[in-house]
C-alpha cells in the first residue's frame, strides 16, 4: 500500500496511524491501527470516528492484515468482525463488502481496493463539498452538529467540507458549532478543525441553537448522515433530529450532507434503522468526571430525522430534494451508479 | 430570626449556611452566607441558585447583618448590592424591596420580613404543588429542565414540587431529566433530588428530549421561570425555548410553575427581560476541564420563551391559560393580590 496522509489517518508503508480523537483537542496522539483487531477497538472506543473515515480505516486495516501474512479464512473473519464494530453507519459495512469481493485474489488486490476506497472518498468529499457550497449564500451563519470534517472523513468532509467550500470560494460565514452531547464531537472536534481552517465560528451548547435560529443568526442547518434510508430518512448523531425540528419551526433550510455509500436502499425507511445504545457513563459525565454517578440514563448514539424535515440531501451525484426523496429518486439514482473515483 | 432549615439553606440561630450547589452531588458542603457579601458572592457563582430561593437567601442574609449591628446606610447598600447580585431573576429583586422597606423600623422589623419571606415562599411551593399536581396524569411521562425541586426553593420546589406532589399523591410517573448544559443543574442537581425522592427517572442529554417527545414516552413538560412579563413570555434556564418548541411540535403539554413574585407586571413582554450573559469558560468545559480552551463561545444564562408556546401557566394562585394570558390575566389577578402568608 502506498503511502498516504490525511487528518486522522496515515500511512507510512509499514505501520496505519490512527489519530485518537478521543484526546483531541489537548493532545495529538497517533496510535497503530494496523491489526483488525486494534481497529476493531479503535472504532467502538471512539477514536477513529465518522461514517466514511470508519470504512476507510477498517478497508486499510484489513489490507495491512493482508500485507502481515493473515489466510484469507482470518481475512473473512476480520472482515465480519470489522463490519460489526459499530452498528449504525452503513459505510462500514459498505467498505467491508467491497474488500470481502477480494479476498480470493489475493493480497495485492486488497492493496488496490483500499486504496481505492481512499482515493474514492476524497473525490466523494469534492463533489459533496461543490454542490454543498453551492447551497450556502454569502453572509450567511450556519449550525452544525458533530464532526463532519476532515477528521470524519479521507477528505475534506461531508457537511464541513461544504463549509469549507464556500468559505474558501470568499463567502462570509460564520458557523455556530453545536458542542454535540455526550462525546463533545462539535465543540472538541469541529471547533478544532474550524480553528485550524480560520473559519469564523461560535461554540454553543446544543440547546442554544433554538435560539440561534430564532434571532436569524443563522439561517440555514448542514449536517451528516451515518446512514440513509431509500426514502431519504436519515440516522446521524444524537440531537440531530431535534435540531431539524428547530430548522423547521424558525423556517431554516436543513441538509444532509453525505457520500452515496452512506445510503442503504435495502432499509426501507428511518424505522429500520438500527441504533446503537451506548454506555450511560457518556451520559452521566464525560472522560474521567462523573456529575450523575448512578442515574438511569437514555444514550442512543443516533437519532433518525425523517426526509419531511429535510430540506435537501446532498450526494456526491448532486441534490435531492424532499419532493425526490419521497418520489424514490435515490433508488433511481444510485442503481445508475456514476460516481467519482 | 429562628433557627430554620430547607434543603439548601439552614440558620442555626447564629450562622446562615448555604449549601454549595456547584459541588453536588459529589460533595454536600454548606458555607457561610451570613454577610451580605458572602451571599453575593454565593449567587454570582451559582453556588445558591434558583429564583425563589435566592430571593430567601438574601433577606437572611440582610437579616443576618443587621443583627451583626449593620447601620441602615450598611443594610441599603447591601439591599441594593444583592438584588444587582444576577439581572434576570425578578424573584430577588422583589425580596430586596421587601426588605429594603422595613430597614428604617430597626432589625427586629427585618428579621421579622425575612422570617415572613421563608415562610411564604414553603407556602408558595405548597400551592404551586396543588395546581400542579392537578394536571399531572397518572401513568405519564415528563420531561424537565433545570432544577425546580428543594434546591430551588425554601419549600418543595416549583414544577418539581408539583411533579413530587403528583408523585405523593400515588401518580405513576416517569421524569426524564435534562441534563441542563452548561452547568448540567438537571443532571446534577435535579437528579439527585428524585433520587433521595425515589421518583423514577432518567437522564437525558439536552438534545435527546426530542426524541423523547417523538416516542411518546413523555407527554407532558414542566419547567420553572426566572422572570415572568406580564403578558406571560417568560425567562427560564437556556434550553427552556427551544424544549417549548419541541414539546409544541410533538403535541406535548409544556407548563411553566412559578410564584407570583417571578412575575414582573412592570416588563411588557419578554424582550424586555434582561439576559445575563456569563463566562465562556462554562461552554467552554465543565468545572476545571476545558475541551474547547479557546474557542468563541456564546453563554446566555437564560432564554425567553413565548406565551403562546405554553399550553399554562402556574401560579401559586392558579392556572393560567395562554389565552388567558393573552387577556392580561396577569396583572388582573396580581392586582387583586391574594397569596399564602
Amino acid at each position: 500500500m502506498q503511502p498516504f496522509e490525511c487528518l486522522a489517518l496515515r500511512f507510512d508503508g509499514r505501520t496505519l496511524w490512527v489519530l485518537d480523537q478521543t484526546l483531541l483537542p489537548q493532545e495529538e496522539a497517533w496510535v497503530d491501527g494496523s491489526s483488525p483487531e486494534a481497529m476493531i477497538d479503535l472504532i467502538q472506543r471512539l477514536a477513529v470516528r465518522g461514517a466514511p473515515l470508519i470504512g476507510v480505516a477498517a478497508a486499510c486495516s484489513l489490507a495491512c492484515a493482508a500485507l502481515s501474512g493473515s489466510t484469507p479464512s482470518e481475512l473473512e473473519q476480520a472482515c465480519t468482525a470489522l463490519a460489526a464494530a459499530r452498528p449504525t453507519a452503513v459505510n462500514l459495512m459498505w467498505a467491508m463488502d467491497r474488500m470481502r469481493s477480494r479476498i480470493n485474489e489475493g493480497k495485492e488486490a486488497l492493496v488496490v481496493e483500499a486504496e481505492a476506497i481512499v482515493h474514492q472518498d476524497k473525490a466523494l468529499c469534492e463533489a459533496m463539498a461543490e454542490h454543498g457550497a453551492s447551497l450556502i449564500q454569502h453572509g450567511e451563519g450556519l449550525v452544525t452538529h458533530c464532526n463532519t470534517g476532515g477528521l470524519a472523513t479521507a477528505g475534506i468532509g461531508t457537511a464541513l467540507g461544504a463549509i469549507r467550500r464556500a468559505w474558501e470560494q470568499g463567502k462570509a460565514l460564520h458557523v455556530f458549532v453545536d458542542e454535540t452531547r455526550p462525546l463533545l464531537q462539535g465543540g472538541r472536534l469541529t471547533a478544532w478543525e474550524l480553528k485550524r481552517l480560520g473559519i469564523p465560528c461560535t461554540l454553543i451548547t446544543d440547546s442554544m441553537a433554538a435560539l440561534i435560529l430564532r434571532e436569524g443568526r443563522a439561517t440555514r442547518v448542514l449536517v451528516g448522515a451515518d446512514r440513509i434510508a431509500r426514502n431519504g430518512d436519515f440516522a446521524n448523531k444524537v440531537g440531530t433530529y431535534g435540531l431539524a425540528v428547530q430548522a423547521r419551526h424558525h423556517g431554516a433550510a436543513f441538509h444532509t450532507v453525505a457520500p452515496f455509500s452512506t445510503v442503504d436502499l435495502q432499509c426501507p425507511s428511518g424505522a429500520a434503522i438500527p441504533i446503537e445504545d451506548r454506555h450511560p457513563a457518556e451520559v452521566r459525565g464525560y472522560q474521567d468526571r462523573l456529575w450523575a454517578p448512578d442515574i438511569p440514563v437514555f444514550n442512543p448514539s443516533f437519532d433518525v430525522t425523517p426526509a419531511n424535515l429535510l430540506t435537501s440531501l446532498v450526494l456526491d451525484q448532486g441534490v435531492f430534494s424532499a419532493e425526490a426523496l419521497a418520489g424514490d429518486a435515490l433508488a433511481r439514482s444510485l442503481n445508475q451508479g456514476a460516481h467519482p473515483q
